[in-house]
C-alpha cells in the first residue's frame, strides 16, 4: 500500500468532503473489500471511497474528478477475476452500492429497470416474483452488482441458451467522464435510431463511462429440465452431439464438456462415486428442457451411432445434483489445488486440438505439470486449469511463463484470451494475442473520445 | 440531376480510372438503380460508381477519397427505405456487388463467413444447404445485400424469436475512412477482449466505416409450425395472449397484430374472404413451433378466459397461406393505396393507446383521413400507414405535417421513430424525437473520431 501524501491531496479531499459529506469514506474507514477483487491482486487502499446515492451525485463526482484530473475507479461487488476494479492509492473509488434497487418490472414488455448497485441475485428474485427469469447466472450472484455484470459483459451458465449479458440489455443510463448523463434508457426491441451507443459501455470495464441504470430483457420462467451425463470417445463426438441436440428442437440449457483429467479427479474427490467409469476420454453433462421421451429417442440414436458410448439420465433431483457435483468440483479448486485459471475461447472445431497442444506444450517445458480441462463448448469457452502445486519451481516467474505460453497458443489458434472475465489489469499485457493492432488503435481512439483526461479506471483494459 | 463540372473533377476522375480501371463506371454507364433506393427519394447520378472486387481495393478507394476529401456513398442492393444509400452528384458511389460470395460454413460452430455484396437470399440458401437456417428474413431478400442488412441492422419477420441482424453477428471486417482495414472477424460466442468494436458499425448506415465481410451465427433448421388467427376484444388482450404463449415453452415465430381497419380492408381486397368476422377490434396472426395438441390446450385456456374471442387454426399449408395473405396485404399497399408508411416502435404496453391517440390526432386535423395499423408487437414495432389518397389536400406539405405530428407523438410516448428501417436522409430531421441531445452529441463525436474528414456517407443519419 502506498501512503497518502496529505500535502498534495488535502485540498481535493476537502472539496470531496464538502460536496459529498457522509458519502465519503477515508483512510481506515474504507473497507478492505474495496482494496481488491476476488483475485486479491494488487490490493491497495484508495485515496477515498465515495458512495453516491443518485445518478446526479455520480455526475457531480465525475465532474469534480475530471476538473481535478483525479482517477476514478468504479466498483461493483468486487467479485471480478481480472483486477478490473482494483484502485490505486491516488484514485477515488466509486462504489455504486447505494445506488441500488429494482425500479420496476414491466410485465407487458418483459423488461426490468434496475439501478447499477443492485445484486444479480436481487434482479433474479424480482424477475421470478413477476413470473419471469433473468437468465444470467454464475457463482457470485449474491455479491456481484448488476452494474459490474454490464461493465464486464458477464457470461456464466446460461449463455448457450440466453446469450451474454450484452444480449439482455435494452437500455442504459451512463455518466460520462465529464459528468454528462447519457440517457439511453430504451425499452424497445426494435430501435434503429442512429448509433447504438450502449454497446460502447457494455464490456468496457468502466473505462468509457459509469453505468448507473439499465433496462434488461427478461426471459420466460425456467421450466423443468433433464440432466444427462454422457461418455464419449473423442472431442469430435462432443461437437457432433451438440449439433444433434440443437437440431431436435429441444432447448439446451447447458453443455459442459469435461476431459478425462477433470472427470477422474472430480470423481476421486467425491469419494470415487463415479456414475460412469472414468475410462473415457471425454464426458458431457447436458441440461435439456423438453419432453423426456423425446430426449430419450435422441439419446438412443446417438448411442446407436457410437457418438455416445455410455450415458446416464437423472431420474430424481438428487441424482441430477450428484451429476452436477462432478462438474462443480471447480468450486473446490482453490482449496484442493493451487490453480492458475485460464478463461479462454476458441473456434469450437479446434478446442479438442487446442487441449492436446496446450498439454504437450506445458508438459514438454514443465514435466509432471497437472492440467485439468472443462469447457462450455457450445459457447466456444474452455477453462483450462494448471495446478501450480505440481510445478517443481512454483514461482511467479513460472506462472507468468505458463500464461505467456498459453496465451501465445490462443493467439495462434485465433482464440480469445478472455471469454468472460474481461481484461482488467491481469490480461492487459496479453491483449495483442486476440486483438489486432488496428483494432487496438481504434480502442485507444474511443478512450480518447470518451475520456480525454484518462480519469476513468485508467490503466484497465488499455495501457 | 446535377451536371458534372468537368473542370473540377477531371483530375480526380483520372486518378480513379488509373487506380481502378474497369471497376469505375461514369456518366450514362452508371445504372439508374444506383441513383436512389426503393423510396426513389432524391434520385441523383453520382460522379462515379466504383465496384471493387476485394477488401484491399475498398481500402485503396477510401484512402484515395479521403486524401481528396471526396464523399463516398456505400451501396448495397438499394432496397432501403430511408434514403441511406442515395448518392449526391459530387460523391463516389461504392458498390459492394463484386465483393460477394459465401466464403465458408463452419458446421461445428454453426457460423457462416460471407462477403458484403452477397444477397440475403444467397446466405439463407447456403445456410439451408448446410443444415441450418439464417433467420433474418424480409421481402427484399433476393435483392438486398448482407452488407446493407448489417449497416442498417435489418429486422424483419423473425425478430420475435431470433433477434435483429445485430444479434446474428459474431465478427466483421471493416474498412475505415482512411483506408485502414479493421479485422474483427471473431467467430466465438464468448469473447471479452476490450471494446466490442463491431457494434459501432452495425446499424451505422455506412457513416463510420464500410463493412466488407462478416461472420454470422446460424440457427437450427426451421421446423414445422402452426398458423393461428385469433380475434380479440382489445389491445390488452393481445399483450396478455403474447405473455401466455411465451410462458408455455412453445416457440413463437410470429405474432402479428392487425387492427380492425387493417383486417377489414385486407379481407375486402381478398374478395371478402374472411376466416373470422371483421367485427372484432383486433386480430392476431400467430406462427408457433411445437406440438399441436399443446398449442390447442393453450388456445382453449385463452378462449375460456375471454382473452381470445374466436380463433381458427390452419390445418393445411393452403389454409396457412390464406391466413398469411390477410397480413401480407401490405404488399399491395403501393398499388391500392398511396401510402405514407411509418415504421415506429413503442413500449409494448402503450401501443394500443398510441394507435388510438394517433388516430384522433390525425382525424382531428384531416377529417376523413384513412389510417391502417398492424404491428409486430412482440418486438414493440408498429407499422401505421396513412393512405394519402384520403387527403383532400394531398401535397408534400401535408405529408410533412403528418410526419411531424406522428413523430412528435412518438417522442411523447418515448418511442422510436425508426424501428427497423434506419434514419438515412428521410428521418434525420426527426431524430431528436427519439434521441436525447447528449446522445446526439456523442454520436457526432464518434463520427468525428472515425471519419474526421466526413467523407463516409455524409449527411446520412447525422446532419
Amino acid at each position: 500500500m502506498v501512503s497518502i501524501e496529505p500535502s498534495k491531496d488535502d485540498a481535493f479531499l476537502d472539496l470531496l468532503l464538502s460536496a459529498f459529506g457522509d458519502s465519503v469514506l477515508l483512510g481506515e474507514s474504507i473497507p478492505a473489500s474495496c482494496h481488491s477483487d476476488w483475485t486479491g491482486h494488487a490490493a491497495c487502499r484508495p485515496l477515498a471511497l465515495v458512495r453516491p446515492t443518485s445518478t446526479q451525485e455520480v455526475s457531480k463526482l465525475l465532474q469534480l474528478c475530471n476538473q481535478h484530473r483525479r482517477a476514478v475507479v468504479p466498483q461493483g461487488g468486487m467479485t471480478g477475476l481480472a483486477g478490473g476494479a482494483v484502485p490505486t492509492a491516488e484514485s477515488v473509488a466509486l462504489s455504486l452500492i447505494k445506488l441500488s434497487g429494482v425500479e420496476n418490472v414491466d410485465q407487458d414488455a418483459a423488461t426490468l429497470t434496475v439501478r447499477a448497485g443492485t445484486t444479480l441475485q436481487a434482479v433474479q428474485d424480482a424477475a421470478i416474483e413477476a413470473g419471469f427469469c433473468y437468465p444470467i447466472d454464475f457463482g457470485a450472484r449474491g455479491s456481484c452488482q448488476i452494474g459490474g455484470t454490464l461493465s464486464t459483459n458477464a457470461g456464466g451458465h446460461g449463455v448457450i441458451r440466453h446469450g451474454m449479458t450484452r444480449d439482455r440489455v435494452l437500455g442504459l443510463e451512463v455518466v460520462l467522464a465529464d459528468g454528462r448523463i447519457l440517457d439511453l434508457m430504451n425499452s424497445m426491441i426494435k430501435n434503429n435510431t442512429g448509433y447504438d451507443l450502449k454497446h460502447c459501455f457494455i464490456g468496457a470495464e468502466g473505462t468509457l463511462g459509469v453505468i448507473t441504470r439499465a433496462v434488461l430483457r427478461l426471459a420466460p420462467p425456467q421450466r423443468e429440465s433433464r440432466t444427462l451425463l454422457c461418455a464419449l470417445r473423442d472431442y469430435p463426438a462432443a461437437v457432433s452431439l451438440l449439433h444433434r441436440l440443437r437440431g431436435t428442437g429441444l432447448a439446451l440449457e447447458a453443455f459442459e464438456v469435461m476431459w478425462q483429467d477433470f472427470y477422474a479427479m472430480s470423481c476421486e474427490w467425491q469419494s470415487n462415486q463415479s456414475p460412469l467409469p472414468p475410462s473415457y476420454p471425454l464426458y458431457v453433462l447436458c441440461e435439456v428442457e423438453g419432453d423426456a421421451s423425446h430426449l430419450e429417442m435422441v439419446l438412443a440414436a446417438a448411442l446407436e451411432t457410437g457418438e455416445v458410448q455410455d450415458a446416464v439420465m437423472a431420474s430424481t433431483i438428487k441424482q441430477a445434483q450428484e451429476l452436477w457435483a462432478i462438474r462443480e468440483a471447480t468450486g473446490e479448486f482453490p482449496v484442493k489445488l493451487a490453480p492458475i485459471n485460464f478463461d479462454i475461447s476458441l473456434p469450437i472445431a479446434k478446442i479438442g486440438d487446442f487441449v492436446e497442444a496446450a498439454g504437450k506444450l506445458l508438459t514438454h517445458r514443465w514435466p509432471g505439470i497437472r492440467i485439468v480441462n472443462f469447457g462450455h463448448i457450445g459457447d466456444s469457452n474452455l477453462h483450462l486449469t494448471v495446478d501450480s502445486n505440481s510445478l517443481t519451481e512454483n514461482t511467479s516467474a513460472t506462472h507468468h511463463a505458463i500464461e505467456t505460453d498459453i496465451y501465445g497458443l490462443v493467439g495462434e489458434y485465433r482464440g480469445s484470451i478472455s471469454a468472460e472475465h474481461g481484461i482488467g489489469l491481469l490480461k492487459r499485457e496479453f491483449l495483442h494475442h486476440s486483438v489486432r493492432p488496428e483494432a487496438l488503435n481504434v480502442m485507444h481512439a474511443l478512450k480518447q473520445t470518451f475520456d480525454p483526461n484518462n480519469i476513468l479506471n485508467p490503466g484497465k483494459v488499455l495501457s
